[in-house]
């Protein structure tokens, strides 16, 4: 089979260099083009120095006539509302394009203009899927574009959707408590991200204000059939990498920790990137660290009538560049696991 | 003003080592007295070689007759159990004690035996008071023996009271998500602490059945004024020292950001050790870290009707050993905040 | 080609459990049996649940006539002095063995006798090779016994043997100072190791003292032709993974900058792994973490008449199982990247 | 007594702000004038909010006029060639001075001219006293201006200067090797000091070409009446605060690591910040976290001829702030400790 081109725009980002990681060990893809502002000319090893060796190619300075006869598909790593002016063209030229930003993730853009800014490719945005690949893979497999889940909302929809489609949950009662490495703040300059500002501390920030809330309201009140109202809380933990989050709601009906377990099973039967932990133990980050797997387990708090739902990613994997290549695998019709399968490092 | 004796039981733990550094700093305090099995003979100083020129006492194996000749007031910071057959002597000899276990924790003791083991000293436990220092000072005041509140409970009762106690919550609608610095899992070996397995990782412990769940509830549902029930989730964050607690519970009658905020100042005006923070700030662990505050912050999540309360601690600090010795200042008459109000670090 | 049958005993240490990953995802090697005494009976995937759903072996109790029978290939990750009566019936069955104790690193047994213990496998040890890949490849092509050397060792050798067989270095001028994460201490249980005793802190350990020195010294004096005579300091990083060696030497004949750095690019020309820094540049142990690579730059202090070595390796990599592998792969003919050359991650 | 009134120029930086929370403890001293550019009219808790409700004071722009008038002594914690405007007219109104830049450092104007810029207040320069504390006392007690050492020579000129002073060891033989946590980077915001491209990292900067390099070799080569010429490599480790120094020189008499240690202990006997470890202990820099400490060790490779000395400070402690105050102690006839000797923490 002739390789996929690849080109991963914004690559000297965070989420960036981990598509270039993924994609330039992906058995059927040549990573053929990579974008960046700041360090165009420059090969990504300088920047990476990881990556020396093993990945040398320079970064330019986006130019479309140039990516459209370099890339089959395009991966967009940069801040929102960039991307809306990028993709049409792209779209009419043929390419796939993933998107990792929030430009292309909603269904209903009067929420993305709410909490973003007046959208100015509608019509891109109404081809779009929502690319959560275990919940909407028959919709991604036929879509030209891809609107890449935000790393909040992959934590916290997978556990959940298969309750509230189940009709498990009052969609009305759910709590959402994340926590973050810091690499989710991206590589740009900031006090709040500086090492002395962030090592041997922990805090919460936008509580009930975060521009992930109405990403995750709008699917899962899809699964539920009615309304979701949530409250959500994201956190900043001293670490790099992982994503952890811990999911409360009310149960409308009887549930105990097998049954809850076994929801997830036959949800998830047969997709190898969500694993269900075994009974008894509990997700850790560092357990998909560097890999693409979400982690979950549930609990049941009977004498409160909820369920507790932990999950845990890593918010670059799964929660970026991961799910945005298992995507890709979707859309071109591969093993959705291929080039995404490495063994993950015990520590 | 004759300086008051004071004795650290389990003086080479964390709390312990914690409650030498400020006992040894206290104006008003000689500490005489520590004791420990496993390094008995030695100098604390060998042990913590922070402490070294600074404090230098041995410790020593425990004796109660020597401990009652030495001491007047006996910080206890050993596994709950053994504090049960330990402080009926001292109070007979006069003494005044507050142990950081459990074991003089609650006011219905069937919640300590179900959730820990048969109580052995009834009697001492009917006397003994809640040591939630803003909350029931009164009580300690003229207390000889106080059960110094759990980490959790602190951090998280604090904030919640004030709303309880005005009747603006539902009791039965709290949700506690909890993330602790791993100096609170203690000094002893565990694989579950060592650094290779905690750094760069985060994780969920004991969703919904953690001991100090209980503690909660009763000081909870006596705030309410109706019984509380809970959920609460524990985790761990790659960190030495902080807590910081995140309090969900829906409204019974309405509120706002501004209104909450006055709730918290009316309720701790004149408690120098509760900051609330300033509008728009957000605790953070860090600005706590090695003193006795609880910082915290209130938001109101309107569309879901809930109040979100984020408070943090030094789960050393307000959350063991400076809360214990802010006790003792009670206990003795002495100034809350004799001993305890260094200036804190930046970072 | 007949797939490689890999055996790895003391599967469930840092090093074994590295080894896992590496093996299991090794195109020519299929993993068969992995050896733990405290976990025998318990899949790997329990132990290390990074594994879940990817490598799901158990562990059992060693016996040597069932290991025997299911691999080619043993790899080694046990203390050093067992390795000692597991090796003879091994190499005596025909197997290849990898060990990664100090055992079998010794050309002169007297030195493993003065700083280890008594040696019981004299004949095998006469026989092993020391397996530092880029430098005694052609001894380990034909070896069936491998000494797989120290991380420190490996750290230091590569950087200082090009030149010492240059002549270019006073053999008893070297002071090699060495900073490691935690993860080189293994996962036993230990006070040091707790998160607490490691976390925001430095410090030096076994000053001129540790057993890697005459490991170090054994080989620097073949190198140079006369007996070097080193001073060694490890340390102690806040970190999981990763070890820097800053090595200093004065220099016997005139260097600059770029003469040195071409002594390194012509001596390890073609060896992918050991890769000198772009000029300017310097190794920073993130830059090697999860891999097989050596970074190395070299400094010269013109004023001190010192030349500078800067190394970086990942201690569980090229420090121990990943040149395990390689190894592995130049005992067997292998491509020496193969399995070994993944892309490494950006951070 | 009357107190000290204190102003600190550049407060908002992390030595500027340790600067704060010692003086505005300090028993003898009022804390009256804090001056920063970017946070003008801000109080310095709104800032570092660890300080509210215990140090409110509002930061200012600098104008000398209104700082001569409200303080006795000026600590300047800005980046160096700015105090060399700032410092006469100071000195003039009779005013002490602490600098913490190195603008006020070097005894030989060539050696700062050399390394940084050309000198533009060379009286007041030739009136300054380096202010090592425990080395250069009488000098200080008589200063009006003291030049604060550089965090990395106060770590390895207290270990070193003793043995030099008594013609132990060969000036020409120094390896310097130490070890810095990040804060010693600063508060500026830089790439290299983003939590992600720290954590789980380590590295060497600037080998042989840092600028603290001509200030170490200025006081050695005091202290040994002969040129000391000297190879310095820092280095970063994955911490806020803490600094390592290991120093390695040839003896040039007979010594061993008795002897040794008594010489520091001679040395530095009544001087209570530096503490020579207990026979068979070594340095960790967490025992020195935010104390003034210098915690030290020497160690005798006899078989190469070498000392090793192993040292530990706060690098903004006795690397910075704490030396600072340690100083003004000294100048204003105040003990040395004053308002320096809180019991640190046991982690």
């Amino acid at each position: 089979m002739k390789s996929i081109r690849a080109a991963v725009l914004g690559a000297t980002g965070y989420a960036g260099a981990e598509l270039v990681r993924i994609l330039s060990g992906h058995p059927s893809v040549t990573l053929t083009y990579l974008s960046s502002r700041s360090y165009a000319g420059v090969p990504i090893s300088r920047i990476f120095p990881a990556f020396k060796g093993v990945v040398d190619i320079p970064c330019r300075d986006l130019d479309t006539a140039e990516l459209c006869g370099a890339a089959d598909v395009v991966f967009i790593a940069l801040p929102h509302k960039l991307p809306m002016s990028i993709v049409p063209p792209l779209l009419e030229a043929g390419k796939k394009v993933v998107d990792l930003s929030a430009d292309f993730r909603f269904r209903d853009l009067s929420l993305y203009e709410a909490h973003y800014q007046p959208h100015s490719a509608r019509a891109a945005a109404a081809a779009s899927v929502y690319g959560l690949c275990e919940v909407y893979r028959d919709e991604i497999a036929g879509a030209a574009l891809v609107g890449n889940p935000g790393c909040y909302p992959t934590s916290a929809l997978i556990p959940l959707i298969p309750f509230l489609r189940a009709g498990l949950l009052d969609p009305s009662s759910i709590v959402i408590d994340s926590k973050s490495g810091v690499s989710g703040a991206g590589r740009s300059l900031a006090l709040s991200s500086q090492f002395c500002e962030v090592a041997e501390g922990f805090m919460a920030y936008k509580p009930a204000s975060h521009r992930h809330q109405p990403e995750m309201e709008e699917n899962l009140s899809l699964a539920a059939g009615r309304p979701a109202v949530i409250t959500f809380v994201p956190h900043l933990t001293p670490m790099s990498r992982g994503m952890l989050t811990t999911s409360y709601a009310k149960m409308e009906k009887g549930l105990d920790e097998g049954k809850a377990r076994e929801v997830l099973l036959d949800f998830y039967a047969g997709r190898p990137f969500v694993r269900v932990c075994e009974p008894g133990a509990l997700p850790q980050t560092r357990n998909t660290r560097g890999t693409n797997f979400l982690d979950v387990a549930a609990r049941v708090d009977q004498r409160a009538g909820r369920l507790i739902l932990v999950s845990a990613i890593d918010n670059l994997g799964k929660g970026a560049a991961g799910q945005a290549v298992q995507n890709m695998n979707i859309m071109f019709g591969l093993p959705e696991t291929e080039g995404l399968f490495a063994v993950p490092h015990p520590l």
